[in-house]
This record gives structure tokens, C-alpha cells and sequence, in this order.
């Protein structure tokens, strides 16, 4: 059985989510959440789901790379297989990725390369889309760059604000992230360069 | 009725999916088209279906603006309610924007702001999106930066060459783009700031 970490700063849905899909389908064991942010709900959920967490600030150590090799070490300390970021805040450096390469996957409220960053709901309602969506990527250097395990496409409705868009995106995050996980570990999608090669390929719910 | 004039620098298809629409629907007249390539395709579809057309060569005109008060003047002679820019691979300077101001609409292979400009199909592909897409938006000075009108999602997908995926956009295209400039025209959808108020908020077609 697959061993998964997960990574997380914030609420921590897609963590939870997570967990029980995964003690449904018995296919992997989220041992472990870790968070920058000692205060940050996630680690709420954690405790309440049982699952190991820890956190540490990372202004707590000399530099940003000695809090990765924190990260790093815990993460190799219980044997984790793949890590899954869920509303991680940070980039990985080169110790992280090193560790794991092209182990490590996150979630993206948009429709990649549009509206990278931390206020990707925000921006996609400024300009005016009408699709926004989701993205689930193998993380590299860059800021949500790597290349795409999955997409799906939301709608944007006039109406909408940050709040209702959010969680219309987040409906379709916490249905597909586990899945997609899962699939990946599971060798169901491979890359090809930066193509996804699914054996069978995955539909869209377009049932909004 | 209005009256539309299409302006095209290549093979023309959207032009004659938009002619047969609006001979069909008769909601609209268009009663030019307009090309800076004397020798594109969409010239020899314009004859066919006995639409006035004519071709200039920007080279031929002492400067650009000059081509394009050609252009301008051209339209405002025919009464020209409305320009749909199909396949047209100029932008569109002051004197054609202040002529037409929020009535000169465009449509591009992609989910913009993804893959702005004219190897959007090939980019799309080289980044592994698996959603791209079409938009329909009003032109301004930028590439493919105006107020987005409709956008519908297109299915990338592990086989896709530029041409299959280009064929798979264009069906959208030639589906959805006449709705989309009768609707403007009609008052269905409006723009505030830059975001469309439909009327009746549009579904995608998600039968691929």
C-alpha cells in the first residue's frame, strides 16, 4: 500500500477529502500531514481524523533550506512514497524535489498556465472567464508549472464571487484529487514529456 | 437587420459557417468580406457564396494606418454595423477601434488568457494542457486581451496532433461563434467591466 504525505498551510479540505477516500479504497495510507503553519486548521482535521501531523514555522530555522531538510527528513523518516501538496503555500526548492522527483503532485484552482499564484479565483473573475477549472500537476522549480496530470473545467456564472466560484472549484477538487492521485501512483497516467497519457482517458462531470 | 462584415486572412471557415447561419436565421446581413491576403482561400468561399469581398495588401499602403483607413472607410461605406474578425492575424489599430468601438469581435483556438496570439493549438499541445478551448471576446488594442463574451471548454487528449485538436476547436467555433455575435447584437449578452451578463446563462456542448 502506498504511503502518502500530505502538505498543507490552510483549511485543509483537500487533506480530508483525502483521508476518506483513501480508508475507503484501502489503495494507500495518508500517514503523515505537515504544515508551515502551526496555527492552520488542517492540523485541526488531522487530530480529529487521527492522521500524524506536525508543523513548523519556517522563519523557526536559520534559512528556508534547513526547513526543508526538516520537511525532507520527516517525510523519509516514515517511508512516504508520494507527497500530495493540498493549499501549500510555498515552492519547493531543490532538496524537496530532489527527495522526490516527480513524487510530489498539486491542486491549482485554475485552468494552468492561466492565473498562477495565490489568487488564481480572484484573477480569473477580473478578467472575465467564462471556464475556469482545475488543475492537478507533478510539482517543479517554478511556480505551478509542471506539467499536467488533469484538468477539468468549471464554469464561471455571472453571478459568481470569489466565495461561490471557490467552492464550486473546490467540489470538483475534492471528487478528483484523490482519484487522480491515485491514479498516478497507481501508473493509470504517466507522462510523456509534458503530455499525460491516461490508459483510459478520464471524462468530465459536466453536470453543473 | 444588421449588417456584418467579416474580416479574414485565411481559409475562411467560420466566415461561411456565419454566412449559412445568418441566411438561415436572418437576423443579420453580411454583406462583406474583407482580407489582407489577396490570395487566401476565404476569398474564393466568398465568391461561391456570392458575398462582395475585396483584398488589400498592407505592403501596398504607404504605412499601416493607412491600410487600415482603407479598411475602415471600406466598412463605413457598406453601413457596417458590426466586423467579426475571423481568422484575421492583424491587430486592430486606433482608427479601426475608435470606428467600432465594443463592435469589433474575435475568436481564438483557446481558453485565453492561455495562449494569446497565433500558435495557440501548437502551444496548447507543447504545454499538456487537457483542456483548451474557444473564446469569443471584443477587441481592443492588445492580442487576444479584450472582455471575454463566451468561452467553452475543448478536451485535449493523449493522441491529439495539432490537427485533430485544431478540427475538435473548430466544430466549437463554427457552432458557437454566430450565436455569440447574434446575441451581442441582440442584447443577450452585455458586457460589465469585463465580464459578460448573459441573459440566459449559455451550457457547453459536453457531448466529445
Amino acid at each position: 500500500m502506498s504511503k502518502l504525505a500530505v502538505l498543507a498551510s490552510g483549511s485543509g479540505s483537500n487533506f480530508e477529502a483525502m483521508v476518506h477516500y483513501f480508508r475507503q479504497q484501502a489503495t494507500a495510507d495518508i500517514v503523515l500531514l505537515l504544515s508551515d503553519q502551526p496555527q492552520a486548521q488542517c492540523l485541526n482535521r488531522a487530530e480529529r481524523l487521527g492522521v500524524p501531523a506536525a508543523a513548523q514555522r519556517v522563519r523557526d530555522f536559520p534559512d528556508k533550506d534547513s526547513y526543508e531538510r526538516w520537511i525532507r527528513d520527516t517525510l523519509l523518516d516514515s517511508a512516504v512514497d508520494m507527497v500530495v501538496l493540498a493549499g501549500y503555500m510555498r515552492l519547493c526548492g531543490p532538496t524537496l524535489l530532489q527527495a522526490f522527483d516527480h513524487r510530489i503532485l498539486n491542486i491549482h484552482p485554475a485552468l494552468l498556465p492561466s492565473f498562477p499564484g495565490k489568487h488564481a479565483v480572484e484573477q480569473a473573475l477580473d478578467y472575465g472567464v467564462q471556464v475556469s477549472g482545475v488543475t492537478i500537476h507533478v510539482v517543479d522549480e517554478g511556480m505551478d508549472t509542471g506539467p499536467i496530470l488533469y484538468q477539468e473545467p468549471v464554469p464561471v456564472f455571472a453571478g459568481d464571487t470569489p466565495e461561490t466560484l471557490q467552492k464550486r472549484i473546490a467540489s470538483v477538487e475534492h471528487r478528483m484529487y484523490p482519484r487522480v492521485v491515485e491514479a498516478y501512483f497507481q501508473g493509470e497516467v504517466t507522462l510523456k514529456a509534458r503530455r499525460a497519457i491516461w490508459k483510459e482517458e478520464p471524462t468530465w462531470d459536466c453536470g453543473f
